[in-house]
């Protein structure tokens, strides 16, 4: 229960939770917002939030009200031709994009990224640790990780030219357009041959 | 000649204009700063700066210092199988990264024009305009600004998680090898069919 005598079912201590690490995470990145200081700002207990959004990792994409777990999405890329993963990434990429509102915060995202420490950090540990790591470890095991980050600069630099730099043609293309066009790219990093047939590497 | 009085012909002079205007670009942008206030800067005549650098564009590659014009880094990349391109411009890019002291200034690129309009602008003017829609026409001239700015997506990309976000195995992985590995996502977009075969776009 929180320390102010808040009752913990309340919705608007949930809100006020997200709000707080929204904020937070704005203002001192992933890795120094703890969820101590969360806590604090919503006026609760640390114990509170972790119940009702279990890791760190939960409030922060809860905080960006991004459509989906982590898990939930990695499993549901997996649903379906290992052939055609790299056009479902890159279409479910682009879906969560076009979330209302998520672009503004995604693209926080990404700047913070560029100019701090601790943004960057953030993005390794979302996108790769949590997102497209266990993806690849599902489709293409030899050098999961290696793949894994290949995947993530194509995806940042999508991210990038479309929402970001705003680049056309790629800025205003169809998203089902730009998935069959981008896909195989990201298919080739994700499950291709990693090293030219002469071996020269 | 300069309203100083100095000699067009001094070294020095040369000099003073490539600070002037690297401390122009990065205080204003590309856009915003024009060739007459870099001359002012200098305290030489915007006469004199055409002349010995040429275009805006000239002289904001003369002030990034990097070791190659536009023109002639497409002509390279040109002279060679279409077929391995993509690896060509990927090994490329990763040279130009690697000659000294130029990560700090592509890393301010990017940042700037993560973070700012007029970065954002350099970088599709220079990266797209002068780079990739010229090599993109010489391999593939159907829908060439659309394959090149789906290649600037993976270049940027690559630069952002290798230079920026510092993510590994990719950041440290041998510039060949990760041509070898790199190189036939950027060749599919470059050269590759756009849509699905099934005509789903």
């Amino acid at each position: 229960m929180g320390r102010t005598g808040r009752r913990p079912g309340n919705p608007d201590t949930r809100a006020e939770i997200l709000q707080a690490a929204a904020a937070r995470f704005a203002a001192h990145g992933y890795e120094r917002a703890t969820v101590r200081a969360i806590a604090a700002d919503a006026g609760v207990d640390p114990a509170l939030v972790h119940r009702f959004f279990g890791s760190k990792q939960d409030v922060f994409v809860a905080a960006l009200r991004l459509p989906f777990t982590p898990a939930t999405v990695v499993a549901r890329l997996l649903d379906g031709s290992p052939k055609d993963v790299g056009t479902r990434v890159v279409s479910t990429f682009l879906s969560v994009w076009d979330q209302p509102g998520a672009g503004d915060r995604l693209r926080a995202v990404l700047r913070s990224a560029t100019t701090e420490e601790h943004g960057a950090r953030m993005l390794r540990e979302f996108l790769l640790d949590a997102l497209l790591v266990p993806l690849t470890e599902g489709v293409a095991p030899d050098r999961a990780r290696y793949r894994a980050s290949l995947a993530a600069a194509q995806m940042v630099g999508l991210a990038m030219l479309r929402f970001v730099l705003v680049v056309d043609p790629l800025a205003s293309a169809e998203p089902s357009a730009l998935a069959a066009a981008y896909g195989p790219s990201v298919q080739h990093v994700l499950t291709g041959a990693l090293e030219l047939p002469g071996g020269s590497r």
